[in-house]
């Protein structure tokens, strides 16, 4: 990898940096991208909308600003096309929820004591941390997160199920949300869906199956993935945004259970390619809801 | 201004981006670019210098990597440019210190409540937050905060002198730590410098001066810029860094009581083209660290 040239920009830019998260968790606080976008965009009108001071908006405003959410002129800020699009809570593929978990306190808090945490390799957090049994920030991810995986969850399932429209059974572990297995069980009418997930994490799934018309056939597993019997088998099990969490022995045993879980090739029913796929964003880049997404050019099967 | 496409990618780096703060802060604090920067670059060697288990420093130094900041190859990480330069202890230009100031948690503490601070347009901390009488911050500041200055201490100095070396008094409004007054005085040693500042914050400058063999000349006038008598009258006062802390009421009145403490046009003694200045780096954008510095084509005179 090469290096550019010596640039004192780069180190004030990353002590900075926080103060980005803080004023785009602020700006979404103050709903100041309902006001901006409403019009019509002068600091006396968005401050009024946002009950705030004229020069706190004004100051803000001008930070959005140079930072690509807002554009000025003659006074006047609008939306950026990403804050339209994204930020502005009347916008269909708002973001806006999302700041509620990434930039919640709970979330950031640990990363004041990162130096102890490369210290000691593990988490500051009592017990395990956010994979501490039932910790409750689950239902705050599964409530607010969606959107963020709503652009991805429909060619998930459609790399899952490759047309297939047969009865099938899939399992969901660590559902969340429940959106990669509810879209599955949209997309093929025959496919019956387990999440797997804490108790009150699955009844935000739950509401979500209920809301895409899908619940009589989305059954709740609640519990540790790693000490439930996932029953089964299944034709396929999704494994998103796992593994990330755990040390390599612990993600070997857990996937040595899925291996157990899935129905053996050959055994029916079975579909014409790859009866038993485990599909994880992991193995599957091009899933990144970070980039323009692209129909993937083939499914990735396992064994 | 033009407005990109929409990118989601700028809506979650924004709420990303207090994690590269962390990271860097906790690298400088960690010790982590000497230990890189000694070598040998593989994770043991630099765990064992940082006493740090290698599975956080090997996820560190993999986030600093794409950052920038560290270069990876065979496994062995090396200093990027910006990073020997700026950030490995042993390079004379390090910057190091000034995380301890930028990246603390009393001067990141306040964005945790930005939207109140929005709303309110003021300070969530009490009294007057940072520009409350005798906070102790600008001690800290004053010690911490020299490397990021000094690049530009000597080009100031050079515009407010323009060549001069026949007696004056220079008068350094909040001079923290001291080093735009000091290099006026290492440049003429005719000059004779009064700080102002808090009586602890001038304690630092006075060190500085006298590392820097112009303590002789450099006089202390503590307390507050608003409130102490001036003395004077000075050739030139500086006013660094300071009116962005104040309203436009408050530095109109401040700005009139610099002006009065300023030799009068055309009273003895004076140099050839301009006999008063007030520099500002708000005047001087040039003066900003965080552009390659080249040499100003004309000072800018007051009045």
């Amino acid at each position: 990898m090469d290096a550019a040239p010596p640039n004192p920009g780069l180190v004030f830019e990353m002590l900075q940096a926080h103060q980005r998260t803080a004023a785009l968790k602020a700006a979404i606080d103050l709903d100041v991208f309902r006001a901006v976008g409403e019009g019509p965009g002068d600091v006396t009108s968005i401050a009024r909308h946002c009950a705030a001071s004229e020069r706190g908006i004004r100051i803000l405003c001008d930070f959005l600003t140079i930072n690509g959410l807002l554009v000025k002129s003659a006074g006047r800020y609008r939306l950026s096309p990403t804050a339209a699009l994204f930020l502005d809570p009347r916008s269909p593929a708002s973001l806006a929820s999302v700041a509620q978990f990434l930039a919640n306190p709970a979330m950031q808090e640990p990363y004041e004591h990162l130096a102890e945490i490369v210290r000691n390799g593990r988490t500051v957090l009592p017990g395990d941390g956010s994979v501490e049994p039932e910790n409750p920030i689950w239902v705050q991810f599964a409530q607010t997160m969606a959107p963020m995986m709503a652009p991805v969850a429909g060619p998930l399932a459609a790399i899952v199920l490759e047309g297939r429209t047969t009865p099938m059974r899939v399992l969901d572990i660590a559902a969340g949300h429940g959106l990669f297995g509810i879209e599955i069980a949209k997309q093929n009418p025959q496919a019956r869906v387990t999440g797997l997930d804490w108790a009150p994490v699955l009844r935000v799934a739950l509401d979500n199956a209920s809301r895409a018309g899908v619940d009589a056939r989305y059954d709740m597993l609640p519990g540790s993935a790693f000490e439930v019997d996932f029953g089964g088998p299944y034709d396929a099990v999704l494994l998103t945004n796992f593994l990330h969490h755990f040390d390599r022995t612990t993600c070997v045993g857990l996937l040595k259970k899925v291996h157990a879980a899935v129905r053996p090739v050959g055994a029916p029913p079975r579909s014409s390619s790859c009866p038993t796929k485990i599909v994880s964003r992991r193995l599957c880049p091009r899933l990144s809801p970070w980039s323009c997404w692209r129909p993937p050019r083939r499914a990735m099967p396992i064994r």
